[in-house]
């Protein structure tokens, strides 16, 4: 808990947030991020809804779900928003707006990117967001490279850094810097960073991207209620992505909302009631069998530091609701 | 959206963020602040548990309700905690722990202080915290020389600071650093302020406050979800008291939460599972009659800077859930 000088604040939070920064974009990864709490079974009509949504908003990038290996995922389990055939997206979005992109997230070891990604002249993709772990770098990198040259605007999002020793993150981010990689993400997937931490790791990203002249983005969860405001924090500290989610749709207590974020950036081409209206009729009907969005549970995995799984599967239980027994829980798995 | 330099960074972010500070106090407004929701009609039950909660939390100061005048409000249509008398507060606070402060909160021009507040040394309560809008400065520094003189440790809450112009606010901000007032709080009536707003009014607070050796304490509201990360920043630069109440119930999307402050400050004194205890057996029971925490249409009136009254009124309405239909018709109020 640092204090701040007063000098330091006066150079610093002086008044500049009426104004907008047209190089920022909006992803929304309602769909993708969505998707892991519902293996990905999304109808066609939510689909259509969400990018018409996008579309009516001016949101930049809608990422559309996984790009998942069905080698290692069966068809019967997982709906086709884990594997996201170039087929069943342009069954869907029947009416393309050139100004939304789309972006598909491919997991590192769990993605046949070599065959299921085809060159981007072939496909109606314009991103690939490579999600891997700290262990899998140089796999990562592979991905990257591969993406890139296929065409693809591509971004790397390190997961669960929360964890990362600090020798490893630089490590990571110096090669990640170096590859072609074009935007650098900060992904909290636990939802335990503070405003503090969410700094010191940002200045630590910029360090190395800037250096490589790399973007970066913000990726956010809500454990703590404060996935709005950290993904403001990176705003403030340049970030020129961030990503947020209808309804806040998303894993465990989700993201940071899209309407949020719109309602943030005064960017005129954003416009918040097609998205509003998006989340009354297609999100909110879905909350009740999702069960994302704020739960003590998922607060107490964010301070503990902990994937929220474990409050997944707690909220699934007849014990919901009993906090202490969950919190007593997860003090004793250490 | 300035962009904060990496040199002020380095100096401001360091990691900072495992100690706690002593001089940090908590101040649960939860039976206050949600009475709102129900015109303060709380059982002995739940004030008792509640206490007992702060009590065994190590909660500093817990908030029982308002001390309003019995000529402009009815018996009938307010419970008891409207009013607070001695006498309620005695009965149900049978096993007293000496470590936990009671606070009431007195609305200038409500309040019929000179009679209704009796001296500390024949009261249970330790803290009166003064509540007025810009236009009643002088009224409320009248109470707070009264509620000084009686024996009591003072709060004035300015309501409403988002709407009042600069050059009122220094000035509100100068007589009230000269009054013989303890704690000065910036409170986000409507939940509309972003870190920015928040940094840059809290920079003008404690410029007023030092100078006279006043403290600074914190009263955020959820509209945006920003209760917490905005408590946050007013921890990091400097205030020593901060309001939280459990599962957050307050006035509309409600307060920051308690239990988000106990896991956040680190200070040994605090325990979580009390509190925990009595959000999952005392105050989310009470979340579906009581309709406060966050929601969109809270989230708009604090986006557009409003009192939340009117998205309180549209949630008690058929039309909860459309959350266009709310945005236009509090747009066309303009």
């Amino acid at each position: 808990m640092a204090k701040i000088l007063e000098t330091e604040m006066a150079e610093t939070f002086a008044g500049k947030w009426l104004t907008f920064r047209p190089d920022l974009k909006v992803l929304d990864c309602t769909l993708r991020d969505g998707g892991l709490m519902n293996n990905h079974r999304f109808s066609d009509e939510i689909v259509a809804a969400v990018y018409n949504a996008c579309s009516a908003g001016g949101i930049d990038y809608m990422e559309v779900g996984y790009k998942a290996s069905n080698r290692l995922y069966s068809l019967d389990e997982f709906g086709s928003w884990k594997f996201c055939a170039e087929d069943d997206i342009r069954r869907v979005i029947v009416e393309r707006d050139a100004s939304v992109k789309l972006a598909v997230m491919a997991d590192t070891e769990r993605t046949d990117y070599q065959t299921d990604i085809c060159p981007k002249e072939q496909s109606i993709i314009s991103m690939i967001r490579i999600a891997a772990y700290i262990h899998q770098i140089p796999a990562a990198i592979d991905m990257i490279q591969d993406a890139h040259d296929k065409g693809y605007e591509t971004t790397i999002n390190l997961m669960a850094v929360s964890t990362v020793p600090d020798p490893e993150l630089d490590e990571a981010l110096e090669l990640l810097a170096k590859s072609p990689v074009d935007i650098i993400y900060l992904v909290d997937s636990f939802g335990s960073l503070y405003s503090e931490q969410v700094r010191y790791l940002l200045q630590k990203y910029f360090h190395h991207a800037q250096a490589y002249g790399k973007k970066i983005g913000m990726h956010a969860h809500n454990n703590q209620e404060l996935a709005f405001a950290n993904t403001i924090d990176a705003i403030i500290m340049g970030a020129t992505i961030v990503d947020g989610s209808m309804g806040g749709l998303g894993r465990g207590a989700g993201n940071c909302r899209t309407e949020s974020l719109l309602s943030f950036l005064h960017n005129p081409k954003y416009k918040i009631r097609p998205v509003l209206q998006c989340v009354a009729e297609h999100i909110e009907p879905l909350r009740h069998d999702l069960l994302w969005g704020f739960d003590i549970p998922y607060m107490l995995t964010g301070v503990l530091n902990r994937h929220p799984r474990v409050a997944i599967e707690y909220n699934q239980t007849a014990d919901r609701g009993n906090y202490v027994k969950f919190f007593n829980q997860i003090i004793e798995t250490d």
